[in-house]
């Protein structure tokens, strides 16, 4: 009896796994054209991280995390998203104190939760994620948003929709706070019991809700925008023409609200707007969050990020028709005939491979038709040779199939002959 | 309150992280090389998997397991190898179907484990592996021990020991797991508890037990060499013959054995013999598995693999006095002075990294020298200087900060005197 993978996960086969090779590689190449560095943080933390880090009160703490107790008797939860991480090892190694502030890291990395799986949603999914931290500048907002819509672009979406928004400073958010609750308390009985749990918590989760969206008292909602004190309003403008000197268009939604306390200012979503994408639009969110470092026990340190879902942007790929180059050829297959062949292109296939050509030979005892058409079907540039008659004269027949030339080439020449025409 | 990483677990943070990149560069090039593909299975599988196969007797699944229950009332185990999880994704996507027989396929992926944390010993760590699916040809045992060694020695380790043994084939194995239990039977109430539940069970384990390997009977035990049939003999010859056609030196120890009854044929460790390398000298172990498919649903498929420890790895390189090279450039620094050259600057930082050059600027306010510091640590190239009066008159100084040379540039063309440049 066969055994399944676990519901809601995927393997990633050859033919799939190109399409990773190539847009991990353009994170990477991006990150590091921008001056970020990698960080790889454990599979899993300490529980408590999220509930903090992340927060008791969202669905992702409540509802969506993989918690288990070790052997140990730890609780751990396998990671459900990556800045609390980060700033978990920004903390412990205490990265503050580096020279070179501000510290701008990257991460490429599985994340796990445990979700209703539909298209382009898993359990476990990858996420590249950037975080820039230590900086206090309106610039950096708009380094990390261009860092973002730079891959996007360079992998050639076309489709995209930039939201923007502010969350303003601490002060701000308070009497926006205020001003929420004052709006939804008189009617609060109207809405669902998760809405009626945050109006004091968390008043401006209410905003997100699914369920109440269509409530007329959504609409009429004071926006944060009108309540921004001075340092905010500047900060948001500053932002905003960074984006402008950077040519990157944004739209402004005052409803795209983050719930967590420690987030501020700068908020934003890229979307995208290809035909058939799907019901859920958003490819990434992010957003300043200059309270999280000192929450989790470092010193306050202004910082802001993103995370992307990779899934999501080989969704919006094939939306948009973008087929990306994972075609993959081999140097040289040996195809061998008798048995003293056979022995001898153990060690030639060796020679060619010390020499860095990427070659193959059969393992299945083929017959020589057979052999060339494995050959064909790895898009073999040349094809070698070698039966009995040949090795005892030393030499070896290789085909360009390419160009269908033939030549007889000495055995100790094969790796500089292929290397020459490759 | 700060929050630690869980125990056993480690950050990989830049300035280390670089080492990790090298290294896994080189793996992968490596499997290309050999035409080996990627293949990528989820963190967590069904507990059943690890039970039949790793196997229930072994200490990774009595002992060792990060088991638990999902929300979904799952029992996953995060996975602690990998040959099972490939196994798994082999059977359930047929691979065995495919054209272009053996598969060969490699991974790159943590693995979980818990076991008291050491030197270089990790609850999650990571593992380079290959699996090759689908051939009996001695000649592909030899290409993956060809590759593993390969990895090794253009990363420059010398210090290498490749030991060799033949598990034989399941009658072979039969014969001798009869002709150890005569051995050991009559004195098995002098070994370890452990080692009386596996007499009868696994007594091939019992060469493997920690507690009793000083026993005057684990020296006269009965050795698999003795107990091959001619089908089995004539399997380790060639394959001790392709070894040979490649240049690879090798030991036999016949007391290389793996507990598992699917495995038979081939079995082999790398070790480091380096000194001070530690107590633990095994780099990378693997072997013939060409019961393991078919014990997992699929068809009989004869196959092949290895796993090695990249944490492991690193620590050889290290013991070996091997540095890698993870020196890293920026091609250019942006120094602005004056409010209208700061914010000029982010767009001629955002026109350098469009045009695919790594650079960066000051996000903290800094002077003019505390900037031209930071463009010293980033090891920047060239540092293009930008001041109000320059800013109106259209142009920008660019330093070469190896020549010490300063150029004039017009602002629009500094990204193409870098290019040229860098």
């Amino acid at each position: 009896m066969s055994i399944n993978i676990p519901r809601g996960t995927k393997d990633i086969l050859p033919g799939e796994v190109e399409k990773w090779q190539i847009i991990e590689a353009k994170a990477k190449e991006i990150s590091a054209r921008f001056n970020y560095k990698e960080i790889r943080t454990p599979m899993f933390e300490h529980t408590d991280l999220f509930q903090r880090g992340v927060g008791d009160s969202t669905d992702i703490v409540q509802k969506e995390m993989y918690t288990f107790t070790d052997r140990g008797d730890r609780s751990l939860t396998l990671r459900p998203e990556g800045t609390a991480p980060v700033t978990r090892s920004y903390v412990e190694n205490k990265l503050f104190g580096l020279a070179g502030q501000p510290i701008k890291l990257y991460y490429i990395a599985p994340m796990f939760r445990y979700e209703r799986p539909q298209a382009g949603r898993y359990r476990q999914f990858v996420q590249f994620g950037i975080e820039a931290m230590g900086s206090a500048d309106p610039a950096i907002d708009a380094e990390v948003i261009s860092l973002a819509m730079s891959l996007y672009k360079e992998l050639g979406l076309k489709k995209l929709r930039l939201v923007l928004n502010t969350l303003g400073d601490a002060e701000s958010r308070k009497t926006h706070k205020e001003a929420l609750i004052a709006h939804f308390e008189p009617s609060i009985g109207e809405f669902c019991s998760d809405c009626q749990n945050r109006l004091t918590k968390n008043p401006l989760r209410i905003l997100d809700c699914k369920k109440d969206r269509d409530h007329e008292l959504m609409k009429s909602a004071p926006s944060i925008i009108d309540h921004l004190n001075e340092e905010s309003k500047v900060y948001f403008e500053q932002v905003k023409t960074a984006l402008t000197e950077m040519n990157i268009d944004y739209a402004l939604d005052p409803t795209l609200v983050r719930g967590l306390d420690y987030y501020n200012h700068t908020a934003f979503e890229i979307m995208s707007d290809a035909d058939g994408f799907g019901a859920i639009t958003t490819l990434s969110g992010g957003g300043r969050y200059n309270g999280l470092v000192e929450d989790l026990g470092g010193p306050p340190t202004p910082s802001i990020g993103f995370a992307m879902s990779l899934e999501r942007l080989l969704m919006a790929l094939e939306a948009e028709g973008i087929t990306l180059d994972t075609e993959d050829v081999l140097d040289c297959y040996v195809v061998a005939l008798g048995d003293d062949a056979k022995r001898k292109s153990v060690s030639l296939l060796n020679e060619l491979r010390q020499a860095g050509i990427k070659s193959d030979k059969d393992y299945l005892d083929k017959k020589m038709k057979a052999q060339f058409k494995a050959a064909d079907r790895l898009k073999a540039k040349f094809v070698a040779i070698l039966g009995d008659e040949e090795l005892a004269k030393g030499i070896i027949n290789v085909k360009n199939m390419q160009s269908g030339e033939q030549t007889e080439v000495r055995l100790e020449e094969l790796s500089s002959f292929i290397k020459q025409g490759k």
